[in-house]
C-alpha cells in the first residue's frame, strides 16, 4: 500500500499543512501554486518538492485552492492526470460535485471531495503545521459513481495525515456544517450585536452563559463572510427553521403559553444530549464542581494536582469571571459518578466547592 | 451601622442562603415560611431563629418567595412592619414595583427591590449555602421615591452577604436579564433542538463552537419556563429584535449580499468586546493556546504547573473533544502580551502547542 506519487495544488495553509503532514510519514508530494512566492515559501518549509521535481505519473491530486476556484481546478486536474484520483478540501461540497458531474461525467469516478475539519484563523504557508489534522475529523463525500480505488486512496491520505475519516454524502455534509458550525456562528454574532445598545451595568451582570454564547462572535468577519456565502443555501434553510422556532417562542411569551416554552426547552435538552463531549461522553453523565480559587500563580496547578491525585479524569474545565475581586471560580467537569466524592475530598483538603 | 433586626420571609434556597450568609457576620435573622416543614429545616440548618424568637421591631424585611406571590407578600410586610425597609429578591423587578406603587403609594419609599445574581439548579433550604452570594452581582433597583435609609440598608445587606452591588432601574434590570440570561437560554435551546433531526455523523463533526453554544440548553425546563414566563415582555422584545436580524441574514444569504453578512459579523465582534471577561479583561487582549495533552492522570497538573511556573496568569481554560483518541487539547487563554512567549516556553519543554 502507501500513497502513489502525489500532487498538491495550492500551497496555502491547508495545502502546505498536508505536505508537512505527509512528510512525517515519508511521502514527498509535488507542490504547485499559481503564486510563485507562495509556492516558494511552502517548498522552503519542506512541505514538498516543486512541480518539476517528480517525473512519475501522478496518482493522487489534492486541490487546496479557495472554494470559488475549486471546481475549475478539479476539472483541469482530472483532464491533465488521467490516471489520478482527485480530491479537494473545500468547506462546501455539493456545488463542486455538481459541476464535476456536469462537466466531466466520464471522470467523476476519480473525483472524491473531502473536507478536513481543521483550520486556523490565519492563512498562508507560513501558518501551516504538520499536526493541523491530528485527531481531527476529515469528511469524505462519496457519490454513486465513486470508484473503490478513489475511496481507498482517500482513506490512506486521511490516515497518513493522522485524521479521522467520517463519511457523509455531499448534501448531508453541507447541511451538517451549516448546522454545527455556520448557524452557531450567525446566532452568536447576532446575540453579541444585541449588546451594543446595552448600558455598561446591564452587561456587567452577565454570567458564564453569555460568555459561552458570544465566544465565537469574536471570529474574523472576512473569513466568515466567505464561509457563509459559500454555503448560503443550507445556512439559510437552517436559519429559517430556527426563525420559525423563534417566532413560536415570541408568540408563546406574549400569549402566556407556558406549555410551548417548556416543550421548546425540553427539546433543547434532548438536542444537547446529542452533542459529542470529550470521547463521546454523554453530557447528561457529568457533574460540574465550581471550586473557588485565589487569583495567584500556583493555584490552578495545586487544584488539578489535588483532582488528579484522587484519580478523577477531568472532562472539562473553565474559569469564571468574578466581579471586582482577586478570586476566580474554576468549574471542573468530571464524570457524574465521581462528582460527590471529589467534592467531599476537595472540601476536606480546604478547597471551597460551591456545589 | 450594622443591620437592624431582620426578618426573612420565605426559607427556600435564596432565603435560607441569605440567613446562613448573615450568620457569618454575626446577624441572627428571624425566619418565616408558609410551610412549617421548610421553615423547620432552615432553622435547624442555622439560617436564623423562628418567627417568635425576636420581640424587637423589625427594621429590615427580605421577601424571598416565588415571583408570583412576591408583590402580595411585599405589600403585607410594608403594612405589618411600618418602620421596616422591605426588599425582595425576585428575578423580575418592574411588575412588582408597579404593584407596590399602585397599592401602597405612601409606603413605597420603604420598598427597594433587588436581585442577587446567584442561584443553583436546585431549590429548597437543604440546597442553601452561606457562600451563595460571595463575589456575585446583587442588583438594586431604586425608583424616584426610594428613601436614603432604604438605599443605605440595602447596601449594608449586600455587603454583609459579600456580594457586589450593581444599580439598575427596574425596567433596565428586566431588559438586562432578558438580554444577558433569558434570551441566550432561548437561543441555546432552539439551536440544540435543531440537532434532533440530524444524523449521528452530522453531529459527530461538531467542534467547540457548537458545544459552547448548546451548553446552557441542558438547563432545567421547569425552572426556565417560570423564569421566561415571569419576564415575558422584555424577553419577547429582545427576541423580536434578534428575529429581525435573523431575517436580514437569511435574505442576505439568499440574495448573495456579502456586505450585509460582513456587517453583521463585525457588529458581533463589537458586541463580544463588551462581554466582561475575568476581571474585566477585554476579550480582544488575550491569546488562546491549544496544547495537546495525553489523556492520563497528572497531565493537567503538569501543564498548569509549567504555565504558572512561567508566571503567566491563566484567564480561562477548556478541554476540547478529540475524536476517538486518548488525547485532549487544552485551550489555555492567557494575556495576549504573554501568548507567544508562553507558547515558545511550552514547546521547548516538550509540549505540543498547536498554535
Amino acid at each position: 500500500m502507501g500513497l502513489p506519487p502525489t500532487l498538491i495544488i495550492g500551497s496555502g495553509l491547508i495545502g502546505t499543512s498536508i505536505g508537512l503532514s505527509l512528510r512525517r510519514v515519508g511521502v514527498l508530494p509535488a507542490l504547485w501554486d499559481s503564486h510563485p512566492d507562495t509556492l516558494g515559501v511552502a517548498v522552503r518549509r519542506g512541505a514538498g518538492a516543486g512541480p518539476d521535481a517528480n517525473p512519475e505519473p501522478v496518482g493522487l491530486v489534492i486541490v487546496a485552492v479557495p472554494p470559488a476556484a475549486c471546481a475549475e481546478v478539479v476539472l483541469k486536474a482530472l483532464a491533465e492526470h488521467p490516471d489520478a484520483v482527485v480530491t479537494d478540501v473545500a468547506s462546501v461540497k455539493e456545488p463542486i460535485l455538481a459541476q464535476v458531474v456536469a462537466a466531466a461525467p466520464d471522470a467523476v469516478d476519480r473525483y472524491l471531495g473531502s473536507h478536513p475539519m481543521a483550520g486556523r484563523e490565519v492563512s498562508g504557508p507560513l501558518a501551516a503545521r504538520a499536526d493541523l489534522f491530528d485527531d481531527r475529523a476529515w469528511v469524505i463525500c462519496p457519490h454513486e459513481r465513486t470508484s473503490q480505488r478513489s475511496a481507498t486512496l482517500l482513506r490512506e491520505l486521511i490516515q497518513a495525515c493522522r485524521a479521522v475519516p467520517v463519511t457523509l454524502a455531499a448534501p448531508s455534509h453541507d447541511r451538517a456544517v451549516a448546522l454545527v458550525s455556520h448557524v452557531p456562528q450567525v446566532l452568536s454574532s447576532l446575540l453579541a450585536a444585541q449588546l451594543l445598545d446595552a448600558a455598561p451595568d446591564q452587561v456587567a451582570i452577565a454570567g458564564q452563559g453569555l460568555r459561552d454564547m458570544t465566544r465565537i462572535a469574536a471570529s474574523d468577519p472576512r473569513l466568515w463572510t466567505d464561509i457563509l456565502a459559500a454555503n448560503a443555501t443550507p445556512v439559510a434553510e437552517v436559519l429559517q427553521d430556527l426563525s420559525h422556532g423563534l417566532q413560536q417562542m415570541i408568540a408563546a411569551l406574549r400569549a402566556g403559553q407556558s406549555s410551548t416554552l417548556s416543550q421548546a426547552l425540553a427539546a433543547g435538552n434532548a438536542g444537547r444530549e446529542r452533542v459529542p463531549g470529550k470521547h463521546g461522553v454523554a453530557t447528561g453523565t457529568v457533574s460540574v464542581l465550581p471550586v473557588l480559587v485565589a487569583d495567584r500563580p500556583g493555584e490552578l496547578s495545586r487544584l488539578f494536582t489535588a483532582i488528579e491525585a484522587a484519580g478523577v479524569n477531568v472532562e472539562d474545565a473553565r474559569i469564571e469571571h468574578v466581579l471586582g475581586r482577586p478570586t476566580g471560580v474554576v468549574e471542573v467537569t468530571v464524570p457524574a459518578a465521581e462528582g460527590q466524592q471529589l467534592a467531599n475530598l476537595l472540601q476536606s483538603s480546604g478547597w471551597s466547592v460551591r456545589g
